[in-house]
């Protein structure tokens, strides 16, 4: 699918939702702290801070941290192009980690690279203190509602 | 290397200390309640209980959790083939999440394949409710200490 | 899917097929020489020799003949458990390089891990003169055929 | 290591000797027919045609042409970049295939993410046709030569 045709596909109600719900977030992204802080037609934005809690005992975060972020937004950037009713499951990724984390805002950036039918393909870039400090790539299923 | 020589390598005291951690984890892996129950030459497993709390909304476990879970198990499995004072960074891991998770105990069990003078390379299953629940496969680089 | 169900969706003639159809190989499979010698219910193993032709200047075989290599089983070891008309697509795939492959007989042995309607997740090992060279793990798409 | 340094280590030397090599190319890439195209400071472009010989009976590239194209590339973006002596070998790839590729001519552009004194972090996009037909991320070991 070509990527101006996200913008048709885009629901602009349900990238205002994910804002919304920051503050009522459940389970692994609020023990993280994840905030969605940006969402547009075919991306999507999150950071949370780098807190003592999260660091291990050599004083750089874990590295499950990151790839918990990047599950979480490689699913959330889709939800805006899909049909109301409609479910996203991460199939697989792969991550990168590229640099020590160990203070700050960490940033991760979602883009959709491919969407078909029923397959995403999702690219993140992981920011930190200026510097890249993760890369992934991976692949979504979107499923339709179960008939009721 | 062969897989013979990781009786050679493997360091008793290492993996008895991984166990005995359990009571002290901190962070993420205390979040989620990881604990190391296994640990031979070249193997390592973990298991954890999904409770309410690291459930979404649609009743499964969020996908973060068992990419958290197998970056842990990724490096933790290569320290007791390594030199006292070498630590272990997760380079880059893939996982594919093939079944829901909902209830019951997560088992992840990773194997060392391949372990160079600096690389390590590691499978693991995650399995939950008798089912296979995750696959992944990553790259650890082994690290000297800094010189004092 | 359980790996008992793969028994009962296993085709043996499909295999058979397999088999025979080595000696009219067409395109990269044939310029690397690749002959599948074994197909089981979710098994399938492929074998090609070292020829000079294969090799770098620097006297290893050239990454991409294995990255093809595992391409080319991940799609086959899928076909008997297929319905007829049904094929495979390769979505994604993950390979780690282990060791420098310079003569002999290249061995990859493809595992299907997971099975739905339509994604199959496959694992693959990669044997050279007695030492795995490398591993990977990708996803298949299955697609029904085209209603004419 | 930031972008900007890529400048610095860049050597055009490397690169204009990769421009010439295409008519002299052995194996692997010969049989494709890749030619590399544009190299610069951690980019670098190649190009192939898709001819009949390359086709499946289903009339679509086989998938292992996209992923030896990525190996290639993956480690040759590097060179420029790294000393003379070093070589590139790869740790690991992963890609994503995203459309059926029959005709016209494929084009693959690399980009070093990150690079450190021992690895490299690369990213691939495959074009055809206009569209998207591959995503591709690895790792490459940069070696020092062996002292003689």
């Amino acid at each position: 699918m070509a990527k101006e045709s996200f913008a048709e596909r885009f629901d602009p109600a349900v990238a205002e939702g994910f804002l919304k719900a920051n503050e009522r977030l459940t389970g692994l992204p609020r023990y993280l702290g994840v905030r969605i802080v940006d969402v547009g037609p075919g991306t999507l934005a999150a950071e949370m801070e780098v807190t003592p809690e999260l660091l291990t005992p050599f004083g750089n975060i874990h590295g499950g941290v990151l790839s918990a972020l990047s599950d979480h937004v490689l699913g959330c950037v889709c939800y805006p192009l899909m049909r109301r009713g409609q479910w996203a499951a991460t199939t697989e990724f792969k991550i990168n980690l590229l640099a020590p984390v160990s203070r700050g805002t960490i940033r991760a950036e979602a883009t959709v690279a491919s969407l078909s039918r029923t397959l995403a393909v999702v690219r993140i870039e992981i920011q930190n203190e200026g510097r890249l400090a993760g890369l992934a790539q991976g692949t979504v299923t979107i499923r339709d509602p179960k008939p009721s």
